[in-house]
């Protein structure tokens, strides 16, 4: 029988944020990663890395202008970056958790870019802060460079783009190594966003939504689950409200209904539905599942989270 | 005919030190392995990393100082770090180069972990001098955290061991992807040490030389050919010196009568004949080049640089 394709998005909850809470919430992602492939699925996996890059971010742009010589990182810098911390400390939990179970599986990591569109309309409406929070005088400088900054609760700091994934650079890597039976993480933190110019891909000021990128990846692989994992049990409508409503199943008429109905919150809900409506809505016999993390077989087999066809 | 399959090591040359640098060095580099690729040969390729991490290093330590919550980073998360930003740079300047020559050929960085022997020797004699310098406080610091130090011209700094690559853990898909005809970029810096606990991986605190673990990747991939390029034009003997000689061709035995009267510099050139007689002792066939980096494809024909075999 053909083996289940699933592409699998991990986020805050199986990362957590520092070096040690990543160690430990790796471990306990892995866990549900093993559940699908001990499953017989075929995982491709990517991630979030908001709080790994910005914590990279920060400390290159410390060190630029403290050492003579060296240049700010730019975020596409920091994007590759954080793929090698957080692939290094994901491949190594999964692969201990396989080898737990008696399961010899390769587990690899590829280094993934994502074209974005330099007219993408989001260039023009930033909505990602990034990094840590600076003075008055810094923020100047910020916006002397060309950068946004936006004034928040704790102070200025920079805000970037999120613009949509096109195209996946390395996807025929991806596809080689998933079709030989290996678990790959790609596209993590959204891929690192890279615009066209010619032959040659120059890195873009800007975070894509790992969602988006997920989705995309789902798409261009053609699988046939997008399995969305969160610190959530389901979708809700009217979240957080007194009357609110979790969703077992959403079809993708009502999920644009209630897009345009501003259900679900920009940044952290609207993403994931977004990026299930594309995948779902591109070929019969599609499913996007958003479930909690600890929920990830029973939500690969849908008998949890919201069920999106 | 069968492709020859070279696994080329990348040096200082075709990397540089800063940001800047690197975007341009790479740009070179990208013409020597877009030579060989347009020669029909099976590249996979390794790097240093040494001005990278000890950027890196540098400031995740100097973050986590001022930074409460967030821990330091150690050598292993830093060395995944490196290899991210540097795969980024470096893989895109391939592609490019590729491209502009009309080949359409994916090209792809595989985050790589290679296994060392907690119990080999070089744990009790560090040798690679890492970081940044540091005041004598901060050095009792890092000797009271168990780190060693060294003091040097311009200060103190750390100083790591340097062990022998024993297993590259993500073999299987470089394989994978070298096999189906894409270029791999792998072993950044030597690969991320590790030490193996049960069925963990733990980071371990060290470097390795990349050109070991160039030479370990080209005996597990049973390449034909281990291409060191750098930035001299052969190996010489007496090097440095009035009588300096270069070298056309050097014999496995020659090889290791001039090892043993300490002709080839440690850290640098050493490893590099190392490498060699173990790749090229291994088995029947096998030729490693030790070349410049400009004289690639010539050396890749065993036409230039100091041919072992």
């Amino acid at each position: 029988m053909k083996k289940k394709k699933v592409v699998v998005a991990l986020g805050h909850k199986a990362l957590g944020a520092t070096l040690p809470e990543q160690q430990s919430a790796v471990r306990h992602a892995a866990k549900a990663i093993a559940d699908l492939v001990e499953a017989d699925c075929q995982v491709v996996i990517s991630h979030s890395n908001a709080p790994q890059v910005g914590m990279i971010h920060t400390a290159m742009n410390e060190f630029g202008k403290q050492h003579p010589g060296y240049t700010f990182a730019p975020m596409s810098v920091c994007s590759a970056m954080s793929q090698g911390y957080i692939g290094y400390d994901l491949q190594n939990a999964i692969r201990e958790e396989l080898l737990n179970r008696g399961i010899s599986c390769p587990v690899a990591t590829i280094l993934t870019q994502v074209v974005v569109n330099p007219y993408d309309d989001s260039f023009y409406k930033p909505v990602k802060i990034i990094g840590r929070v600076m003075t008055r005088e810094e923020a100047d400088a910020e916006e002397e460079k060309g950068n946004y900054v936006v004034k928040t609760e704790g102070g200025y700091r920079r805000i970037v783009s999120a613009p949509k994934p096109e195209d996946i650079v390395e996807i025929e890597a991806i596809r080689t190594l998933s079709d030989a039976g290996q678990v790959v993480i790609a596209c993590g933190g959204g891929g690192i966003p890279v615009l066209r110019q010619g032959n040659r891909l120059k890195g873009a000021s800007a975070v894509i939504e790992k969602d988006l990128a997920s989705g995309r990846l789902a798409e261009l692989l053609d699988a046939d689950m997008l399995l969305l994992l969160t610190g959530e049990k389901k979708l809700y409508l009217n979240y957080g409200k007194e009357n609110s409503q979790p969703l077992d199943t959403l079809s993708v008429e009502k999920a644009r209904t209630y897009i345009a109905e501003g259900q679900f919150q920009e940044g952290s809900i609207l993403p994931k539905v977004v990026a299930a409506v594309s995948f779902v809505s591109g070929k019969p016999g599609r499913v996007t599942v958003i479930a909690d993390l600890d929920d990830a077989k029973a939500a690969m087999e849908e008998k949890a989270g919201t069920i999106i066809r």
